[in-house]
């Protein structure tokens, strides 16, 4: 059982929060704070990859008609809805498409049916950063050196929330309860941290049942979620400035010298 | 590991589902379902009890200032804001205050300030029925019988996700997926029922670092918490007819004979 929360302890440290949903995102106050974007299946693991590929940037956009017309300017675009890549653009949301050498120092168009829409909603925060299995411990690192609160923000599927976005929420939690406190008032935090302590030993079986899983099961994409699943394959920070996501290639040096 | 979802199984079975906070309502349909609301902490406890030692009906209101019109045409009226009694009112939200014999075959008024909200959030569904630990039996046995889609609305703290309430949510999913599927798309269910199961053997030590709770230890009320986590001692059924919730006695009478 855990006992050892920080909530309302040290004052000194930075808060931790969890937000299970864009839809509650009103009830958080991420003026201040770096918000975490979480779209484990698959948005934010495909745009970790695509860093960790080479890409130059990722700039996320809400509605296909907005992909459309980067594509017409030459861009290239990714465009999934439903799971599924759409018709006439040049990616989906498969991790698989985002590890192809053309895009190497390319700027590239996103938009996903959760991803990209959690993005959107955080963009008024302090920062924000872009989360995945295949990023977390470099993302823990430099977090913990940002002084900073943070919102993880799970994308969920259409607003509901989703086991496996919760699941990455509560490995940040358990990671970085050392450097953080809890929120007051927050539930969210100590939920995912437990889902994610039962889950962690075997993810892909724990996800075996969920919803999302299922949904790209039939899509025919399990080499897609075994994937999403492998910690720390992109060590990435993806963050955004602008209307574009780049990798702070800055902070991971100063990682690497701290 | 949980792995025997009946999740998209038996479509002749109704489904049941769970939804954390009154805020994401609105991603359901509560048309033909019965929403079991649920205010473990301390309102939904509370109006079982009461029904328990015999009250009569109970009016949930939204506003004090409806609840002070009822005060002033003569009813008996509960009002609690911030987990204490308002001053000028007969009772608050804790369900000692309902134990009194004096309000035997009485009409009471309550407004508190998450349970309540709620139930008015609920109010369109098929039928509104009031879950708590205390009535959790009954409540199976009564919703298990009815042959129709079931929702486990969590009030939450201020339309935020709770741990509490997510815990009942749980038990009712873990008691009753011998009677119904899961709804597709929802990974609350698992979330809410894995919770529960983690919980169950020591609720109190569980929710010892949730937020409510340490709400209301600072209000001195660490009894209610007790009083509120022990199963089955108040074997009613309070559901929604008009604007007055009535304990549903042929309900439990059918119950005693089938």
């Amino acid at each position: 059982m855990i006992n050892t929360y920080g909530m309302n302890g040290n004052h000194s440290k930075p808060l931790i929060d969890v937000c299970f949903t864009p839809a509650l995102f009103h009830l958080y106050d991420p003026k201040d704070s770096i918000v975490v974007v979480i779209d484990v299946l698959r948005a934010t693991s495909s745009i970790c990859i695509a860093f960790h590929h080479g890409v130059n940037s990722i700039i996320p956009v809400s509605e296909v008609e907005e992909a459309y017309e980067y594509k017409q300017k030459g861009y290239l675009v990714a465009v999934e809805r439903q799971g599924s890549k759409v018709e006439g653009f040049d990616f989906g949301n498969s991790p698989y498409d985002f590890m192809n050498p053309q895009l190497k120092g390319k700027d590239v168009v996103l938009t996903t049916t959760n991803g990209t829409h959690a993005i959107q909603t955080a963009k008024n925060s302090f920062k924000v950063v872009i989360g995945s299995f295949l990023n977390l411990d470099m993302l823990c690192r430099w977090l913990s050196l940002q002084n900073r609160n943070v919102i993880a923000l799970c994308a969920g599927w259409k607003n509901s929330f989703n086991l496996e976005d919760t699941l990455l929420a509560g490995a940040l939690v358990f990671r970085l309860r050392e450097h953080f406190a809890f929120s007051y008032g927050r539930d969210t935090c100590i939920a995912a941290e437990y889902l994610y302590l039962l889950a962690r030993k075997d993810m892909y079986q724990f996800l075996k049942e969920s919803s999302h899983r299922m949904r790209l099961e039939k899509l025919g994409i399990e080499k897609d979620i075994e994937f999403c699943l492998i910690p720390d394959t992109a060590p990435v920070i993806p963050v955004l400035h602008g209307i574009s996501l780049v990798n702070d290639v800055v902070g991971i040096n100063a990682l690497s010298t701290s």
